[in-house]
């Protein structure tokens, strides 16, 4: 099959795994390059890749690679705190970008990435963030009971995220470089929130705190978020990394969406419903992979599961919610 | 056996089964009188009583039954408007009191209630709240899991609470004899937060809704909590009447420690344990019926699973968050 699509790698921190895991399923697309974005090498990912059937040429400079190669979209998996300038590199470039959440570790270097993505052709130009929960068999289950009214209309929706600590990288240890628990670990709690909930946030509380954390520097340990949305729906999270060691997965990853006529509940990787009539476990639709939902978006025009304004949105409330947290008041 | 205490029984709503559960196994109390507290009629409690052996009085008015029989206990389950007078005119006669929770719908009442206990002799005279769950064998289990410190230093608890909303009396409908979503039915997820915190609240926050309440008048369909304890401790609370029809039980009671070493979880009636070493389902502690508790407590100087001044901190917290939830914002 011919090569539609040119994409390009920076960096193999975090969900890289969303990308390389579709690849066999995309024969439209090609990896023409890989980069590090940092001073690490990006001989692994390369290698990655040609374990695929690809064939990138490795570049030491990002910017480089995007002007020699110019490839149609851009896998952005740099250091975090590089996410904002990488996304508007390749925006300024008319690249599409699939970027690590959170896009920015500030606010305003969110603005930076909206001005980049508002000079764009957006009829061609999509970026999106690795929210690949959307993709996952019990959240796509539970999205499509809300998506067809069978909870009502949706009144709570609350999300818990507990991962295990472990050890953690040096970058994990300053805000300058980790962007803070609400932003990395919160992220996916409020994507499910502004996912299911279908609004913008109208306000958002949280609070954190970095006691006890096993000498990981900044990081915070716990950390809560509520919030309301426009069409006031209330959500909450919790947000932490205490999960022990003896449990059976890295993550609790749990969502609850409580409805006028039922409520559904994603736990343990199993999806259920209870309405007025019924209390059952869901079978559970297809995995979709997000990159994969992305790739047939941008060739083939399909619906994708996320746009660029939800993928703002998302930024804004976990930047909003970690800053607010720093205020450290009720 | 001699009958050494005298309790009356004021009122029939709420939890008023939490004294009459467990008369059989205190012999040595006995029902002296009951009232209804307000112009319900109180023959159908003290029909009650009677089927258990006792044979009470049965008063029009119940200031008189504390004047006339000057029982040593009273159990307050009257309208949830008068919860505060009736505390304050036991308290004022030097007698012990069993209130269904909140004791007080303002905090200007709580601090009534507060001002005639510090005028009694405590070493004689006892408040305390309806709490039953702090007997329930899932909670009691949990709560030993904690003290025995096998989840290291606690950081954060989350709770919920979620009813069947059902038909509600009239009272429900307004705020003044109702006093509110959080008080009402978030009060047990704020004690157990309480308890399992071990220190009383250094700040809350909380939101609520009386949107979609189904002709409910001022009740509050959804409400969100957070707080933090004094200790640090992080907490939070999902509370609403969103349970839907077919679920197996009235109410989704839920409450998860999380702390340095482990997560204990009570979920379904199950609690479940998660440390460094093992991942189990705990064999529960029995039952322990709070009034119960409490008797033994008046009776033998046993210790009490909770005493006035939590009393009065879980009633603070509640008016408090309610109140705050008021101002509508964050």
């Amino acid at each position: 099959m011919e090569k539609k699509l040119k994409l390009a790698l920076i960096g193999a921190r975090g969900h890289v795994g969303y990308v390389l895991r579709v690849l066999k399923d995309l024969p439209e697309v090609a990896v023409c390059a890989v980069a590090s974005g940092s001073d690490e090498s990006a001989e692994p990912l390369a290698d990655n890749c040609r374990n695929l059937g690809h064939d990138p040429k490795i570049y030491a400079d990002y910017i480089s690679m995007l002007d020699t190669e110019k490839p149609d979209v851009v896998s952005v998996c740099g250091p975090f705190e590089l996410h904002a300038k990488m996304c508007c590199d390749c925006l300024e470039r008319n690249i599409s970008v699939f970027c690590e959440k959170p896009i920015a570790l500030t606010l305003p270097e969110l603005d930076d990435i909206r001005a980049a993505y508002s000079k764009c052709d957006q009829e061609k130009v999509k970026i999106i963030s690795m929210v690949g929960y959307r993709g996952e068999a019990p959240f796509r289950t539970a999205y499509d009971v809300v998506q067809k009214g069978l909870i009502g209309k949706v009144k709570m929706i609350n999300a818990r995220k507990s991962y295990k600590l472990g050890n953690r990288p040096a970058y994990y240890h300053k805000r300058a470089t980790y962007g803070g628990t609400i932003p990395w670990v919160g992220s996916h709690a409020l994507d499910w929130i502004l996912w299911f909930g279908n609004a913008n946030f109208k306000s958002v509380f949280a609070m954190h705190d970095t006691a006890d954390n096993g000498g990981n520097g900044d990081l915070e340990m716990t950390a809560l978020f509520a919030g309301v949305l426009e069409n006031n729906i209330m959500a909450s999270a919790s947000i932490e990394y205490l999960r022990p060691a003896a449990a059976p997965t890295h993550g609790d990853d749990q969502v609850r969406i409580a409805g006028t006529a039922g409520v559904v509940e994603v736990m343990h990787g199993k999806t259920t419903l209870i309405t007025a009539t019924e209390c059952k476990e869901l079978e559970l639709l297809p995995e979709r992979g997000i990159f994969y939902d992305f790739m047939r978006h941008i060739l083939y025009g399909e619906p994708c599961v996320v746009d660029a304004e939800s993928t703002f949105e998302l930024t804004r409330a976990c930047l909003a919610a970690r800053d607010y947290a720093d205020l450290n008041k009720i």
